[in-house]
């Protein structure tokens, strides 16, 4: 399995739920994760519920590292940022947040490693956890139920920095400039034969429009061509 | 609550999981969806353990609209969007998606209201559920194990939506422009004062690239302003 930069860790403190456990491991698998620690889990990490929740992420449950304080599981990473969905008051700079895309857009690219922190599904982060990183994230919600469950939240961080770390590749491949081209050709042929000459101007504009506006698919792109190519033959059959 | 622009709507098919609908439900709430339609569930979508997992967002499930096929589920939406873990080769037309990101960025905003389908735990949607979808939606992740588990599928694309929706509104109240030129001012002085002449301009500069680079928050510009007060007067004290 190929790294990407950076190396990412999920810190996870004080887990009450092993369905939560088990989905974190399964996104860790989905999206590439390198290291989770667990600061005090209240329940087994390790328990059969976990793994199976985990799915074919259950090979991130052999690699949870237990330890038993924060300032442990940060140790040996560039970068801390702690997660919340509570946003403080003007006075509060405690829980002054960067939302997560600021964070993986401005922040998060300069950095070797980094450590995100999540807190107990039930009271989130205590201040002094808080203060321990470098800097507060925030996923932004519904202002009146902004609460996500905690393996959602990771999904969304996590997600994030995946599309950071792997760019915007396509997908599939992309059709050649010059099949564009040869389909508008075509379509301009069709057209100019059965379009009256006062609107022809119009849609010959508007083919070149919707074929160069729209990217395709080289697949959907040979789709498109195919059809105007027949359309041509009989068009030109009946004129 | 408020309502935001476009309206979307969720579609379930064939859910097998009652936790998933119950997650569902909570980020429905987390992401103020408007509708949750679900095609033939294989679990009970009202029982108690759907409720429990939903938590605040329990009232999305008294709004949970069960219908018998994917047609009805569509009905009455400008755009439908189907989502799928498969991309297809070069010649599977059907299996070419755009990123969430993409359909955010680009497609989603033009449209009032929007369907998005999400597919069996196990299999997904069926190629004619596919077909039946304006568009395919993909969601980026590790090639060797992109199948994200149903909700947090579901937590990614209502995520990317929000963002859609709520733009990039600051969360806590930015910093004005004048805090910065008087913190500026203070931290200048002091400079001036204990640096050798021959640094003092890269001193200079490099207070300026600090403040103005970084956005802080009105509360973390005060709170700078007091601590960079403190120190003008010790330093002229000591000098």
């Amino acid at each position: 399995m190929q790294k990407v930069r950076p190396i990412i860790r999920v810190v996870l403190v004080g887990t009450e739920g092993e369905i939560n456990l088990g989905f974190i491991a399964r996104l860790a698998a989905n999206f590439l994760v390198d290291e989770i620690y667990l600061v005090s889990p209240l329940v087994d990490p390790f328990s059969s519920e976990v793994r199976r929740f985990a799915a074919h992420g259950e090979y991130m449950v052999e690699h949870f590292k237990v330890v038993n304080s924060l300032d442990e599981a940060l140790q040996g990473v560039e970068l801390s940022a702690c997660t919340s969905a509570r946003v403080g008051q003007r006075s509060d700079v405690l829980r002054h947040p960067v939302t997560v895309r600021e964070f993986v857009e401005r922040i998060a690219p300069r950095y070797n490693s980094i450590a995100i922190v999540f807190g107990r599904e039930s009271v989130g982060l205590t201040r002094e956890e808080l203060s321990k990183c470098h800097l507060l994230i925030h996923i932004p919600a519904n202002p009146d139920y902004p609460v996500l469950n905690l393996s959602h939240a990771v999904s969304i961080v996590l997600y994030e920095l995946w599309v950071m770390r792997s760019g915007s590749r396509s997908i599939v491949e992309p059709a050649k400039p010059d099949i564009y081209e040869r389909i508008y050709k075509l379509l301009f042929e069709i057209a100019a034969k059965i379009i009256d000459r006062e609107r022809l101007q119009a849609v010959d504009i508007a083919l070149k429009r919707i074929l160069w506006k729209c990217p395709l698919t080289a697949g959907e792109a040979s789709a498109l061509y195919y059809f105007a190519k027949k359309l041509r033959r009989i068009i030109g059959e009946q004129r």
